[in-house]
């Protein structure tokens, strides 16, 4: 019996280019609050969830907030980024991957940090049909990466065991997270970190994009 | 005789936060030409000069651009990061590191790909004086980085052997030309490269950012 491999993908960076935008976003929203920090810091520890990400930036230069100002922090991030979200376009090859892994039966999803509320917008830029298509976001499970709940709540969606599962994703919190699942991680360098970041991290494969990794699907068991 | 070492800065995502703000600046400019290109390949080649990067940019995407067009893009960056220059500050550490190499006597200089038009301000937020600093830029050589010019005029400037001074960049292309002009690399996070691009690219040890540069400035013989 051959085990059926089946994707479980991210979605910022790994589908859609956004993380420079979100990157930005919550420094321009940090910074509203007074605080200052730089940049490429918030870029290193992007992709883990809104709240979790925050306490851990801040832990590192050592400040402390009320919960109440960490909220504003958010909700600074949110109306920042909606302001340039117009700029956010699918990856290349994002689209076509989705649409050959259907055609040829290999089941996939997506699971994301992000919640529904502003994820669907990029879904739907993606093509992504919601009825259709199984789909995790932060509002389903109670910790986001890189515990391994968001992948864990996908390939229970496809009814797919999670150890024959990829999880394909662009930041090392993604990686993590699909070791703790006992799944396999593939990294994209789409989300700006370098290949041995993610390969540190865990990823036992390494493409630039989704265009990167459709031209190669052959190599992660991609084809039926 | 002991050598006295010296140090050659590069300026962005170096010395100043400013590496992502101009990602997203050539972003724009290249979508307002109706290009699409993902902002992670935008990031990796930044650092270069503007002429060099935007040609291997569209070359790897496979895009021919009259010489017009390309000065418009180039044109279109620097309107688009003028627009967020203000969010732009010094990293942490930059202006006291500058102020500790002054005052222990230790020779050093900055070499920027930038034009001193653009330069001129981000000098000034950092206190640079520009009566009593080396400073070379884009203007004063013929070939940017990667190509050694810019650090061969830095030490040139200094009047120090190029031999023995370390190249600090948080690129690359400034770790290629520190090796190209057979000066050492000392590579920096604070531009969003992780440490083991910079390490393959010849940097012989890697901080965070220049505070972390300053807390250990004796591995890397900056004291006297």
């Amino acid at each position: 019996m051959r085990s059926q491999t089946s994707f479980l993908f991210d979605l910022d960076g790994t589908l859609v280019d956004s993380v420079y935008q979100h990157v930005l976003a919550w420094h321009e929203a940090i910074r509203a609050e007074g605080i200052e920090l730089a940049v490429w810091r918030i870029h290193r520890k992007i992709g883990m969830s809104g709240g979790l990400f925050t306490n851990m930036l801040l832990r590192e230069i050592g400040v402390e907030l009320p919960p109440d100002r960490i909220e504003k922090i958010r909700r600074g991030h949110t109306e920042a980024y909606k302001r340039v979200a117009s700029t956010v376009k699918p990856l290349p090859g994002a689209r076509e991957l989705l649409v050959e892994l259907t055609r040829v039966g290999v089941p996939w999803a997506i699971a994301t940090s992000g919640h529904m509320e502003s994820a669907a917008r990029t879904l739907e830029a993606l093509g992504v049909d919601l009825k259709r298509t199984a789909v995790v976001t932060r509002d389903e499970v109670e910790h986001a990466k890189p515990d391994p709940d968001l992948f864990l709540a996908a390939a229970d969606k496809l009814g797919v065991p999670v150890e024959t599962a990829s999880v394909v994703g662009d930041s090392v919190w993604d990686m993590l997270a699909a070791q703790r699942a006992r799944a396999l991680g593939i990294g994209l360098l789409s989300g700006g970190y370098g290949p041995e970041e993610l390969e540190r991290a865990g990823a036992y494969r390494v493409y630039e994009d989704p265009q990167d990794l459709l031209d190669h699907l052959d190599e992660v068991g991609g084809r039926r």
